[in-house]
C-alpha cells in the first residue's frame, strides 16, 4: 500500500473558500479582520511546504462550482479544506459531493458560527467532515493544514 | 388540437440530472450501484425511441443552470423528467421554474429518499410533479419515460 | 438457489388496497379520474400476464386485514405492491408487517400525496418500501408490476 | 328536483358511535354520565321520529367496520352523526370515507375534547364535517338530529 | 334550592358576539350567508321563549366590552353563549372572564374554524365552554340556547 | 361602472395607525426617527392632494377602535393603509375586518419588523394585505399613497 | 369485601398481543430472538400456575379485536398484560379501552421501543398502565406475570 | 439633576390592573384569595405614603385603556407597577407602550403563572419589566411598592 | 462629505432580478400579471432618469451570478433593488453579500408572498433589507426607485 | 398549633445560592452590578433579624450539594430562598428536591432572565416556587426575606 | 469462556440510587408510597441472595458521583441497576457513563414517568439500558434483579 | 501593558476533561481510538514546553467541579481548553463559568459531535468560546494548544 500512499502524497490539498470570502478583509472587519484571502492563501501554502505539501487555494461565489471542484478532488487532491462560508447552512449538493469524496475533510470557519445567527447553527458539511476547525481566525487554516499533513499521512 | 398535438410530441423529453450524479457507479455504489450516468441514458434513449420519442440528456452541479434547462424545455421540451438529486430538498428556483413549465413533469429517484435522512424527506420538487417514481434505480427512469409517453399521448 | 428462484417466480404478486380505494371512480373524480378498482385489477391482471407473472388482487377498509394479507404474502407471494390509502399516514401495523415481510415492496398512490393535505406527506410505507410511485393515476399499478418483475428477476 | 328530495327525505340518519361508547354509563361516569349507548338510542330514535326521520343506530370498536358503515350511508342513508370517540383524533381512514359521503355530516361528542388531554385537540373529523356539536353530552345527540333534519330538508 | 332556581330561570340568557359580525350577511356570503344579525337576534329570542327564557343579545368589536358584558352576566344572566368570532382565536382576557362567570357557556361559530385556516383551530374559548356547536349557521344559536334552556333547568 | 368608480375616487383613503404611534418622534427615536405623527399626517395629506385624492387619518391604542374604523371604510372609503403597529403580530379581529373590506389594503411599517424580535416576524395584516411596505420611515406612507392611488384607479 | 377479592383472584390475567407478534421467531430475529409466541404463552402459563393464577393467551392483528378483548377483560379478567406492539404508538382506541377498565394493566415490549426509531418513543398504553417493562424479551412476561400477581393480591 | 429628581419623586407610582382583576376576592378564591382589589389599593397607598409616595390605583378590561394609562404615565408617574392579568400573555402592544415609557416597570402577578396552564408561561411584559414578582398573593404589590420606592430614589 | 455624496449619486442603482423573472408575463399569469421584465426595465429606467438616477438592470437563475452583481455594486453602484425570487427564501449567500454592501438595500416582489406558501414566508433578504416593498406589481419597482432615491439623497 | 409555629419561628431560613454567584461583584458587572455575595449576605442577614428570623446562607457551584442543603433544610430550615442561578433552567433534581421540602420557597435572581437568552426563560424552580422576584438585584433578596417572613407567620 | 463468566456471577450488582430518593418513604407518599430505600435495600440484598449473587446498594444526589460508581462497576460489578430519579431526564453524562459499562444495565422507577410531567417523559437511560422497568414501585427492584440474574448467567 | 501580558504568559493553560474522558483508550476505541488521557496529557505538556507555556490538566466526572476550577483559572490560568464531554450540551453552569473567565477559551471533542445523536448537536460551551475543533482526535488538543498560545501573545 507504500505506493498508493506515496501517490497520495504527491497530490495536493485542496483549500475551498466559499461566498463573499473574497471580500475578507474589508467586510465586517469587526467579525472577520483585516487579513485578505490572498494573504491566507500565503500562509497556507507556506505552512503546507513546511510539511512538504502542495496546495490548490480557490474561492468561488457558485455552489455548483465548489460542487465542481470538490468532485475533481476526488482524483486531483489528497483532502478537501472546506470554508463553505454560506453554503455551509443551505447546500446538500455539497453535503453529497463531499460524501463522495473518499479522503479527508477538515471544514474551517473564521469566526464560530455558534456565536451568531440561529440559522448559522446548522451545517450540512460538519455532518460528514473529518474534523472542524472555527473560531481561530486565519490561525484556524493553518491548524487545518496540520491536521490534514497529519491525516494523510495517516492514511499511508 | 391535434396539430399542437403533434408538434408535442415531436419535442423530445428533457431528462435532467442534479447536482454529484455524474460520479454514479463510482460514488456509494452500496446505495447507487455500479451504473454509470452514461449506461442510464443509453437505456433511456432507447426505451424512448421504442415509444417514438427522443430525448434531451443533461447532467449539472448548477442549481441555476438546472432552472436554465427546465425554462428552455417550456418551448423545446414536451416534458421533464427530473432527478434533482441534492437540489430536491432545498431549491425553491426549481420549483418555481417547473411550477412555469406547463408540460408532464416525472420526478425520480435512484434511492429511497424516505429510508434516508431527515433532510431528504422534503422535496420541493415532489410539491409540484405530476408523478414521482423512487427507489428503483436505474429502472426508475425507463419507467418514468413510459410514464411520461403517456402523459404526451393523453395530451393530444 | 436457482430452484428457490423458480418457487418464487411461481407464486404471485400481492396487490393490496386500502380503504376507500373500493370507491374508486365514484369518490372525488376530480382528483382520482373514473377507472374503477375493477378496472385498474384486469389491467394489472393483464400487464402481469405478459410478464409471466400471477396476481392476487384485494382491498379492504380494515388495517388488520391489510397486515393479515401481507403476512400472507411473507408465504404465499412474490411481492406486495400496496396503496395502503389513508393508512399509508398512520398505520405502524402495517409498517412492521412490511418490515418482517422479507420481499419487494412497491408503494403506489394514484395521486401525489405530496401536493395535498400536510398529513398526507407523512409516510409509514415509504419508510421500508422498495420502490415508491406516486401520481400515475391507474398507470402507476402497470409501472408498479413492471418494477416487481424486475425484482423478482432480482431475486432469483 | 323534488323527487330526489322525496327520495333522500325517506332513507335514514346513520348515527354512528366509535370505540368504547358500548360502556357508555360504566365507563368513567364523572365525565360521560350514566346514560346507556341504549338510552341515546331511544331518544335519538324518538326525536328523528317528530321530524319525520328515520335512524340507523351503530357502535363499533373496529375502524375498518366504521369506515364500511360510512360508505354504506352514501347509497342508504340521507347523513351521518358520528360520534368517532377515540377514532376522531388519529383516522384518517374516516376522514377519506367521510370526504367521499358527498351527504351532510354531524360531528358528536359528549365531552369537551378541548378540554381534555392535549391528543384530544386534533379532530380528522371535524375537517371535514358540516358541524361540530360537544359537550353537551346526550342532549348533544338531540341537536344534531335537529341540525341534520334542517340540512336534510335544506338539500330538497 | 327551589328558590335560586326560580331566580335563575327569571335572568336571561346572554347572547354576545364579536367582531365583524356586525357585518353578518354582507361580509363573505359564501362562507356566513346571507342571514344578518338582527335576522339572528329574532329567531333566537323567538326559540328562548317558546322555552320560557328571555335574552339579552349584544355585539362589539371590542375585546374589553366583550369582557365586561360576560363579568355583567355573572349576576344579571343565567347563562352565556358567545360568538367570540376572531377573539375566540387570541383572547385569554375572554377566557378568564368566562372562567369567573359560574354559569353555563355554549360557544357558538356560524362556520367550522377547523376546515378553515390554521389559526382558527385553537378556541381560548372551547377550553372553558360547557359545550361547543360550530358549522350550523344560524341554526346553531338556536341549537344552543336549545341547550342552554337544558342546562339552566339542570342547575334548578 | 363608470358611476361607482366616480364615486369611488370621492372617497378618502383610510390612513389608520396603531397602537403608541401617537408618541412617534418621542419614543424610541433611533429606531424611529423623529418626525411625528402630525408631521407624517401633513405629508401624507399632500401627497394625497397632489392625486387628487383625499384622506382620513387616525390612531388609536384599541383593537376595537381600529376594527370599527376598517369597518366605516367599508362604505366611506376608497381603500386603507394600516400602520397596525402592535396589533399586526397579534390581531386576527383586524385580520378578519380587513378581509371583509372588499377594497385595496397597504400595510405600512416605519421600521422594518424582520430585522426585530421574533414576534414581529408574523403579520396577521401581511395575509390580507394588496401591498406591504416597510423599513421606509415617514417615507413609506406616501409610497403607500402613491400605490392606493395608482390601485383605486386600477378600479374604476 | 373479601368476597370480591376472592372472584377477583379467581380470574385470569388477559395477556393480549398485538399486530405481527404472530410472527414472533421469524421476524427480525437480530432483534425479537427466536422464541415463538406459543413458546412465551408455555411460559406464561406455567409461570401463573406457580402463582395460583390461569391465563387467557390471545394475539391479533385489528385493533378493534384488541379493544373488544380489553373490554371483555373488565368482567372477565383480574388485569391486563398487554403487548401491544405497532397499536402501542398510534391507538387512542386501546388508551381509551384501558382506562375504561379498572384493573391492573402492565405493559410489556419484547425489546426496548427507546432505543428505535422516534415513533416507537410515543406510548398511548404507557400513560394509562400500572407497570411498564421492557427490553427483557420473553422474561419480559414472567416478570410482568408476578407483577400481576402481586397486584391482584394487593386488591383482596 | 436633583431637580428633575426631586420632580421625579412627587409623581406618583401607577399601579395598573388587567381584565377581571375587579372580580378579585369573589373569582376563584382558591386560587386568588379573598381579598379585594380594593382591599389591596388601600394596602398599597399605605405602603407608598409610609415611603413617602402617593399612588395612582386602576383596573380595566380593555388593553387599548392600559395603553393609554401607561402612556400617561410617561409624563404623570414615577414609575409602573403592572399586574397585566389575561394580557401579560398576549399583549404586544402593552409590551411597545411600556418600552417606551422610560421609567421603572415592575411586573406583579398574585398567583404563580409558571404553575398553571402553558398559554401563562410566556409574558410579554416580563420582557421590558426591570422587575418581575409573582406568586406572593397582595403582599406582592407590598413589594412591588418597595421595590419601586428604591428604584425611584436611585434615579434621584 | 459632500464629495463622497456628488460620487455615490453619479453611481447607478442596481436593480437585480432573480430566478425565472425572466419569464415574466407569461409563467402564471394570474399571479404576476402581463408585463414582462423588459417592461419594468423601461419603467425603471425612466422613473429613475426623473430623479437623476442611472440603472443597471439584471436577471439571473444562478445564485452564484447574483452575489457577484451584489459585490460588483459595492464599489459600482449605489444601492441595490432586489427581487430575489425563490432565493430570497433560501440563499444565505446572498443575505451575506448584502450584509457586505454597505448601501441601501429594498427588497422588491411583485406578489405578497405572505398570502402564499409558508415556505415563501421566510426571507432571508428581509433580514438586512433597508426597506421592503411587495404586493405591488410592477409599481412596486418604482416606489422603490423613488424611495432609493431618496435613500441615496439621505447619504449625501 | 401553636407550638409547631413557634418551633417553624425558631428555624433559620435557607438562602441558597448557586454556581458562579461566588464571583458576584467581579463577574458581567454590567449585568450583575457590584455587589458582592458576601454584601448580599450582611444585608439578609440584618433584615431577616429586625423581622425576628435568623438566616443560614450559602453558596455552591455543585448541584447535588445544593440538592443536599434543600434536604437538610426539610428539618432544620423554616423556608427556602434559592437563586439557583444556571441550575434554574436544567435541574430537575433541585425541583424534585423543592418538591419535597413541604415548606415556602421564593425563588430569586438578580437580573431578569426573561430578558436574556432564550434557554434562560425556563425555569425548573418556578414549576414549584411560592413565589419568584426577578431584576430587583441585591434588593430582591430583601424583598425575599420579607416575603418568606409573611410566609412563615401564615404558617402558624 | 467458563471462567470469565464464574469471574462475572462473583461479583456483585451495583443498584444505584439518584436524587432525593434517600427520602423515599417520607417525600410525597402518595406516589411513592411509605416504603424506605433502607426497607428496599433489604428487599433486593435478599432476594438476589436467592439467586446466589451480591449486592452493591448505594444513593447520591450528586450526578458526579453517580457517573463515578458507574465507572467502578465496569471492573467490579456484573450489571448496573439503575434509578437516576431526576438525573435520568437531564443527564448525559450518566448516558456516556452506561454506554462505557459494557454490562447489562436495567432502569428502574418507583412510578411510571409517562403518566407524570413532559420533562419526564425523555430518559437518557432508556437510550442505553437493556431493559427498563417502570411503575411498580418496590416490587420493580427486586423484578429487575430477577432480570439482572436472567442476563448475567446469558453471559456466561 | 506589557506587565500583565508578561504576568499573563507566566501563567499555565487549565486543560480541563469532564466525564468519562479517564475511561479514554478503554471506551468505545472505534470512536475514540486507543490513546489514553495521559498519553494526551503528555502530548499536550510537551507541546505547550516548545511553545513556553506550562499546562494544568485535569479531569473530573463532576460538573460542579469542573465549574470550580473554570473559576479558578479565572486568577490562575492564562486561558483554558476545554473538552466539556457529555456536560457541553447540557450544562448552563459551565457556560456561565467560562462566561466570567475574561480569558481564552478553545473547546475541543476527540470525535465529530455533529456526526453522532441529535442531542450531542446542541453546546453550551461553542456559544462562549473562542474557538472550537472537533474530530481531529488527541491531535484536536495539540491544535488547541498551538491556537491557545497564539490567542495568549495577541494579549499582550
Amino acid at each position: 500500500m507504500a505506493k498508493s500512499a506515496n501517490k497520495n502524497k504527491a497530490l495536493p490539498i485542496y483549500v475551498l473558500n466559499g461566498p463573499t470570502l473574497n471580500l475578507l478583509g474589508t467586510r465586517e472587519p469587526e467579525i472577520y479582520g483585516t487579513t485578505t484571502l490572498a494573504d491566507i492563501e500565503k500562509m497556507v501554502v507556506a505552512r503546507a511546504k513546511t510539511l512538504g505539501l502542495s496546495v490548490v487555494f480557490r474561492q468561488s461565489n457558485h455552489e455548483g462550482e465548489l460542487v465542481d471542484w470538490i468532485q475533481e478532488a476526488r482524483t486531483k487532491g489528497c483532502g478537501v479544506i472546506l470554508n463553505g462560508a454560506a453554503y455551509t447552512h443551505t447546500s446538500v449538493a455539497i453535503h453529497d459531493a463531499l460524501k463522495a469524496l473518499g479522503k479527508p475533510i477538515i471544514e474551517v470557519h473564521l469566526s464560530n458560527p455558534h456565536a451568531r445567527e440561529r440559522f448559522r447553527h446548522r451545517s450540512y458539511v460538519s455532518l460528514v467532515a473529518t474534523g472542524v476547525i472555527v473560531g481561530l481566525k486565519a490561525q484556524g487554516y493553518l491548524a487545518a493544514v496540520d491536521a490534514m499533513a497529519d491525516l494523510v499521512k495517516g492514511q499511508s
